[in-house]
């Protein structure tokens, strides 16, 4: 049987420590690794793809070996091209990661790293988007190990779920407390722009980091990974609200037709 | 009582004829408007956010009187900025468009007009998306009036969805068929990658306008847009895939604690 193959991507950059440590944990289980990624950080881009420019490639060496493609793009613009354009065969799994920094809650939907991982499931590929609950570089051993043992599974349940959102805690791996199943926290954060002014007297304002109300997250991927286990939500493309259907159908009860 | 308070907002630009629109209409109907939109053009960034570079506004002003903000970042940062930092008082209701172009299926993901919406619900804001089916400008009276009707219905149902996506046919008023409340069709395109050589040698790609399986969008938005109809669609940013829960527990069955 041909071995499997894997397309991996990130939103931290071809040369991002997460990435390498998933490449060498996929590799050694004798995946074939195809590796397509942004030519940098391309964090919160949500689902950014590009449009109005054209996406440069470039082949990418490691140790005189070739390693993959960067490109000048998002991290869905990475799948896309991947899949239509340069590889010789469709990947039977797209793995997303590892992110430095957690994707849960609200966050998700401006992770490009999820993003990568939602756009291989448009294209009916399963995915898997991995982070890591830090935001400076890790021993990425465990968490690489723990998603070339989810890629093994997933591609085994022909009927699972499309695309898995994983996060894993910062901690050393005999700490970890265990896997829980959980839905995405829909709380919102407390957010605070701080106002500076430049020298040419221009008001600008920086994004400030956000306090949240962690009594609102119990039960959730948010509340888990912090209490020490590894999170796993099933995610879908789908956005339309189910429950709103007949309050909207109400609110728009005369002009239906 | 006070005028009902609307944040307007927008992915084609401040200066989008499909806003100025919307603005008119608005504000011709008693509301209270503020404007916090693109300095520039920003589609297909999906929910983008900046978080890496400061974000600078600049007042706009029209026939000498002041417009609103302009913004150097995203749809999502227009709400958020707007909210934690710019207005006088937090907003009823959320408008973003009218934006050049349907945002239906799939596109809902990479549209920075939808982005807007679902920023405002997730702050707790009623909030409508609103597009018109064509890339060309239109005589967008319509659509904005039909918004502005929309707005009034929104706040009156208090327990209503929190998000509509809404999309217009780009023909003459009198020759829509009706409003259809439906859901996004999860369908993808058929894509393509224009490969191009630079005079210097490099390749370059262009993601190219794609193809599409009609029949599978049957008795979905793309398909009663296409059809004559304004289709409505309450859209929700609770990612966590329901239906897969359970066939992820299966395959998690033994790591799960």
């Amino acid at each position: 049987m041909d071995s499997l193959r894997i397309l991996l991507t990130n939103d931290d950059g071809i040369h991002a420590m997460g990435l390498c440590a998933l490449y060498e944990a996929l590799f050694s289980k004798g995946f074939h690794v195809d590796v397509v990624a942004p030519d940098s950080e391309r964090s919160a881009v949500g689902h950014a793809i590009t449009l109005s420019d054209p996406i440069k490639i470039k082949e990418v060496y490691r140790l005189g070996d070739r390693f993959g493609w960067a490109i000048n793009g998002t991290p869905a613009d990475c799948v896309k091209i991947a899949v239509n354009a340069l590889l010789e065969a469709r990947p039977n799994v797209v793995v997303s990661g590892i992110n430095r920094g957690s994707n849960t809650g609200i966050n998700i939907l401006y992770s490009g790293t999820v993003s990568a991982a939602t756009e291989a499931a448009i294209l009916g590929i399963p995915s898997i988007a991995v982070s890591v609950d830090s935001f400076s570089d890790q021993d990425y051993c465990f968490a690489a190990f723990f998603v070339s043992e989810l890629v093994s599974r997933l591609v085994k349940y022909e009927d699972s779920c499309k695309s898995l959102n994983v996060n894993i805690p910062a901690i050393p791996a005999h700490l970890i407390r265990g896997v829980k199943l959980v839905r995405q926290c829909n709380s919102p954060f407390k957010e605070r722009f701080e106002k500076r002014v430049d020298p040419r007297g221009n008001i600008y304002y920086w994004q400030c980091s956000s306090d949240f109300d962690w009594e609102k997250a119990k039960g959730t991927d948010i509340y888990w990974l912090k209490k020490g286990y590894i999170t796993v939500t099933p995610i879908k493309f789908d956005l339309t609200d189910e429950q709103c259907l007949e309050e909207t159908s109400i609110l728009l009860s005369d002009i239906l037709s």
